[in-house]
């Protein structure tokens, strides 16, 4: 390792500009939003495809892996070397190529901010849906790599609904166009499919053709608090059946709300079983309005309280405080936590959260659900100090229960945050071992001698499941 | 092949019960709607997972291919058993096994016909949004199997958005599960993907888990006229660019009108460049009437006339009548016709309507183009004598310059009715050598023996490109 590392080096001093190098202080390329360990080798920050292809070229003809990054902020650990290797950073492939506002598309580097993107087609009078609460930091890139959603694809759908056409550099160095820039293709197999929630263990992705829609010009907000989640669960059922497609229906659970409210104080009204935010967009102000009021009488009907509308920005950021806080609530209870991303049948979710109440009492820790309540998508955030060897213990014991738990409902293990590190021990008992093996038929294809990304996604061969 | 024919036949016989085989009178399994011409050695109609995968072991153990088929309403010949083969119906695995309403999921057979799931999920209050034109006789399979589409996929996506699990039987027999009834889903790779649009060549699929969404109460309708293409063209990137996202966006140029009118005679206006169809849906109908009434305006700006709106179902049906028509106008123009399904980046439809004109003129042979306006997919029709060989061969070659113009613009060939048989001499030039290449080995894994629908999709290894 070490001497294809010297060699490594070299050859990319050779090849690449002298900045596109780092080998000391590779602190900020050595883990994500996990916080596991782990150690970057050397970290190369390439500025265009080309120079990716490079890079691969070169560390595969030394079999040195590759770990590619965008900001960092995932949070099931994909981007972690967590076995050494080259950290390919795309951060600064970042430019907008191209807004083509008559042709419905934006063409972006992979390292472009999710929420820069948003900001330039917004300014253009056009809209680019998917928002993982990270869109400030996170990269295009890493929503391809993880298919990421967020509290908007209950209506708009998550990333993959939304490319086009991508550049992708093969574990081999060649580098492949896929689709293009028409928002509708059968064109033969649709390989960029393939490479879209793979995590950067079949290609590199460079460059994503995205597709835009029209700007939705209005926006509203509901919250309503709930003595129940089964009262909550009833009104989101009545909300959907009556035809309305909210742009967000979110959920806080109890024990979230609890945290929330030690955390902002006086804000929060008061004790309730769950807070639900339905949010709507669209072009009439007026329609909004009413969908909104219709939604109030079903929640009030199912004993809804303390039921609030806004449609001013400012308005609004109040209703969202309480969800925007869950994070930080969090972070001031305890010192350490993990994020769940399970997702069950909708009509499975109250069952699911009861679920996680009693594993958080048998576990002896605070778990918060917070979550999509439209698309079944519960973030149960468990509440621990990794400092405790024995919390540490029983926190694992509980994502455990948890995944188990959304398995049995009908359910899976993640909705939008993938697989990565942590989540791989699920990942054989969740899909089952005939997948699986086509799973790893399809790495062999794409990667055959395991460069990209190893050690993530799929389980070691002999691994032992934790299910 | 007469031998292994013997034996799988003697072999199904002793497997399935004897209404499941067909071996005489097959013409109605030996063609689609492109009457292209082709000959079943026999047909096999299973009712359930296991008895597909029955005939898939029986015939992979005697080296016979076995081509799937729905209701044969395909317009590119996927479903043609051109070398004959064995003919797999799953028309009588027509059962819709659930419709979740709480989950908002359909678990249909493949078989189901894709008008009768709609209704059955809409006297529910939900909604299945792909429309393909032949939606009262195409199945589920068969849009799954071409990513079908549909006006509506302007607003609500395609057949993929819409596919949440499968059930496939592999070349080898095998039965995988995939996905399933979460509307989330990043659990390593996706390889439902895979099979959506492989247009029966990867695997059969025998189930489907659908996503639903909120039935929307209320819909609307506007037609314009335009004095020409670009005129429309200009009003509908107004109309997109000011926040509106029609559930429709129809377009039907010069030659298209002249047809109809004919077809139809008084009811059709006058004589006009181009018609635009625009369609609203959502809950609130004075928010569509506003939506409609600013898009009559921005149409009136760009020398729109002849602007109606109809709200009724009996008016809307009216103004849908000469889109409705055109299938029928042009049977009676024309002994034969060839549809054609480019796309092009939406800035480039004037350029593509004025190609297809030259084209037209150069060939001598009428060309309509109709299509949606709002995605760029283009149904260019082209009118001919099937039995006049030199009509023919110009029918050929105005398909072929029509295919390389939409290549040229940036665009692809085929948006919605997949590669099949007429469309396989153009891939290649499409996708590019290396991306045909890794399509290859993608079908080598998973159909080593090439059993599946094979001569389909996928050029032959030897064929010249026809441009």
């Amino acid at each position: 390792m070490l001497l294809a590392l010297a060699a490594v080096r070299a050859a990319l001093a050779a090849h690449l500009p002298p900045d596109r190098l780092r080998t000391a202080d590779l602190e900020p390329w050595s883990s994500d939003a996990t916080l596991q360990p782990g150690r970057p080798d050397l970290v190369v920050e390439p500025c265009s495809t080309d120079e990716v292809a490079t890079v691969v070229r070169i560390a595969a003809a030394h079999s040195l892996p590759i770990i590619t990054r965008g900001s960092g902020t995932g949070v099931a650990g994909g981007a972690v070397p967590a076995r050494g290797g080259l950290v390919l950073s795309l951060a600064r492939m970042n430019r907008i190529l191209e807004i083509d506002a008559p042709a419905m598309t934006a063409t972006v580097e992979a390292g472009v901010r999710t929420g820069d993107l948003q900001a330039a087609v917004e300014a253009r009078g056009l809209f680019y849906p998917p928002d993982p609460a990270s869109l400030a930091e996170c990269t295009i890139g890493g929503n391809v790599a993880t298919n990421a959603g967020g509290p908007r694809a209950l209506k708009y759908g998550v990333t993959r609904h939304y490319v086009l056409g991508m550049t992708v550099v093969l574990a081999d160095g060649r580098v492949l166009r896929l689709g293009g820039q028409t928002h509708k293709q059968a064109v033969g197999y649709d390989l960029k499919q393939l490479f879209i929630g793979s995590e950067g263990t079949l290609g590199i992705v460079t460059e994503v053709i995205l597709r835009l829609i029209p700007r939705p010009g209005y926006r509203a907000t509901l919250t309503a608090l709930f003595p129940s989640l089964a009262a909550a669960s009833a009104a989101v059922d009545a909300v959907l059946h009556s035809g309305s497609l909210p742009c967000a229906l979110e959920l806080m659970d109890r024990t979230t709300l609890r945290m929330v409210r030690a955390y902002l104080g006086a804000e929060v009204p008061v004790e309730a079983g769950a807070l639900v935010i339905i949010e709507q967009d669209g072009n009439a102000p007026a329609a909004l309005a009413a969908e909104l009021e219709r939604a109030a009488n079903l929640c009030a009907a199912q004993g809804g309280f303390a039921i609030e509308i806004a449609s001013d920005d400012e308005s609004r950021a109040r209703l969202w405080r309480m969800r925007r806080s869950v994070h930080y609530a969090l972070e001031a209870a305890a010192p350490s936590f993990r994020v769940e991303d399970t997702v069950v049948p909708r009509s499975r979710i109250s069952e699911m959260v009861a679920r996680v109440e009693a594993i958080a009492a048998t576990t002896g820790l605070p778990i918060a659900v917070c979550g999509h309540f439209g698309d079944g998508n519960l973030h149960p955030l468990i509440a621990f100090d990794v400092r405790d060897a024995d919390q540490a213990a029983r926190a694992a014991e509980a994502e455990r229960q948890i995944v188990a738990a959304a398995l049995e409902l009908g359910g899976t293990l993640s909705g939008e945050h993938g697989i990565g590190l942590l989540k791989r021990p699920f990942l054989a008992t969740a899909v089952g071992a005939e997948v699986l093996t086509l799973m790893r038929q399809l790495k062999r294809l794409l990667d055959p001698q395991d460069l990209l990304n190893p050690g993530k996604l799929l389980p070691d061969a002999d691994a032992p499941g934790l299910l």
